[in-house]
């Protein structure tokens, strides 16, 4: 199609949903120029998105039904199935883009159901908060129809920092999960060294400068230990396992004398011990991925 | 003192214990033109180092009398013991600065025995690998005795990164114990999200830079978490505990489906339950520190 039409078409889009976040994605479409209709279950959150600009609809299906491309952001999957199922009549041909919070699985079964009902879909989810949508500052990973993707990327790298993640459209999910898991690790391990640090009389906020301080030293070991990870080939990165397990002890003594939890600390020991039970003492940290549990192909 | 003499004085240093890392830390010395005397319990590791200039002494008491200030590098806690008890007759006046692994409980009866038997200590904990020393990538932090400190910093700063963290001998340990205990639980946490990242198919290098790409975001979030602990005054940071607790559902329903750990994620869950049974779900994350167990004074 000419370039000019690809630029009128994709300058249609449709918000379902008006939360904090839908609102904020409908207003920054209006604002880009972009012709935005937009549909809410309760209808008065959508007056100042009118006042700005925006056509509202009584329904969803008619909101479906005034652009090739359909936003969705909604409280919970519950809800999204619930207006997929209210505007199954108009979605033939459309391209729905659900980024309500949700699973990888349940992002998959969304896609086998716009697959049958004759739309595409992709998933996408939302790692920032509303003020920022349209910044750099909000990551969306996407996944899913990649036809879908690239026909409609212009309109959707308008919300924010966006990435493609694959034709699996469970993969977004998968992103955004391995993402928060790992941040939540993170900071639930550093409310317990908090714990720890208090109890010795360490200022919490003193610590946690240092600590911060020390981040940049990460990407390029969590690098190489991916590294590692992929090539089952694993270096001594922080010091042989034989060195390291001897430091666990301490720790988890430390901990325990000041009433600390310790879990993590003793499964890394257990883990140790099992790989230099192996015989692979000499090996470093990264080389217990051989030995955690789990990861079975979904 | 006339600075001249303080500064002849701080040229001359022993190191006992000739590892891996006593012997980094004596060949920089050495480079950086200090008298240094070695002793190592196996002579012949300090045969480079004579090589290189240090005097070697057939006795750890010779060679702890040879050097107003006396660097200990042992393999543990149990080696420190023996050689301070062989050193006993000459430590008087000397400065014994024990850089060896261990508890912050064992420096503070180290330094407890130093002051017994008119000494004085200074506990460092080494962050950072032996070919590294004397360069900025090694962190030193120390604890004890002020005036010995600041007597020989100058000397102390020439082995890396230092910091003096305060007079109670254990706080350097404190600090070591509490920034790897963080480092543990963020790669731990990475490794059991890789599994979950490749069992959907993820290739993990790829995610593992991506991880890496946010980590910029973290100081600004710890260090508002920080101030959340220490005021204890909790907004809603990563979001109010209501929406997040929603989230915490997903991913553990997610890893649990693929056989990947979920003891930290079930952990984050049962907290943020109990702050929003409390009457507080509309905190953030940094407030779950108000009922985390343990923390209590040493």
């Amino acid at each position: 199609m000419p370039k000019d039409t690809a630029d009128l078409a994709s300058r249609d889009v449709t918000v379902l949903g008006l939360g904090a976040m839908g609102s904020a994605i409908a207003r920054n479409y209006l604002e880009r120029g972009y012709r935005t209709t937009v549909w809410n279950r309760t209808a008065s959150r959508a007056e100042s998105l009118v006042e700005a600009g925006a056509t509202a609809t009584a329904t969803a299906a008619e909101a479906v039904a005034a652009s090739p491309l359909v936003v969705i952001c909604l409280l919970d999957s519950a809800a999204v199935d619930e207006v997929l199922a209210a505007v199954e009549p108009a979605v033939k041909g459309k391209v729905l883009v659900n980024v309500t919070s949700g699973s990888a699985g349940q992002a998959r079964a969304n896609e086998r159901w716009a697959r049958a009902h004759g739309a595409e879909y992709l998933d996408g989810k939302i790692m920032g908060d509303p003020p920022y949508v349209g910044t750099e500052r909000v990551l969306f990973p996407f996944s899913g129809a990649r036809g879908a993707f690239e026909a409609h990327e212009r309109t959707l790298r308008e919300l924010g920092s966006v990435a493609y993640h694959g034709e699996d459209a469970g993969l977004a999910a998968v992103e955004f999960m391995a993402q928060v898991a790992l941040a939540y690790e993170l900071l639930i391990g550093y409310l317990h060294v908090l714990k720890l640090v208090r109890a010795e009389g360490v200022d919490v906020v003193g610590f946690t400068e240092r600590f911060a301080g020390s981040l940049p030293a990460f990407p390029a070991l969590l690098g190489s230990m991916g590294q590692a990870v992929k090539s089952r080939s694993y270096g001594p990165d922080l010091g042989s396992l034989d060195v390291q397990a001897a430091l666990m002890d301490d720790l988890i003594a430390h901990r325990e004398s000041l009433g600390v939890e310790s879990v993590r600390m003793r499964e890394v020991k257990a883990l140790m011990d099992r790989r230099i039970a192996d015989g692979h003492g000499d090996q470093g940290f990264s080389s217990l991925f051989e030995v955690l549990g789990g990861g079975r192909e979904a």
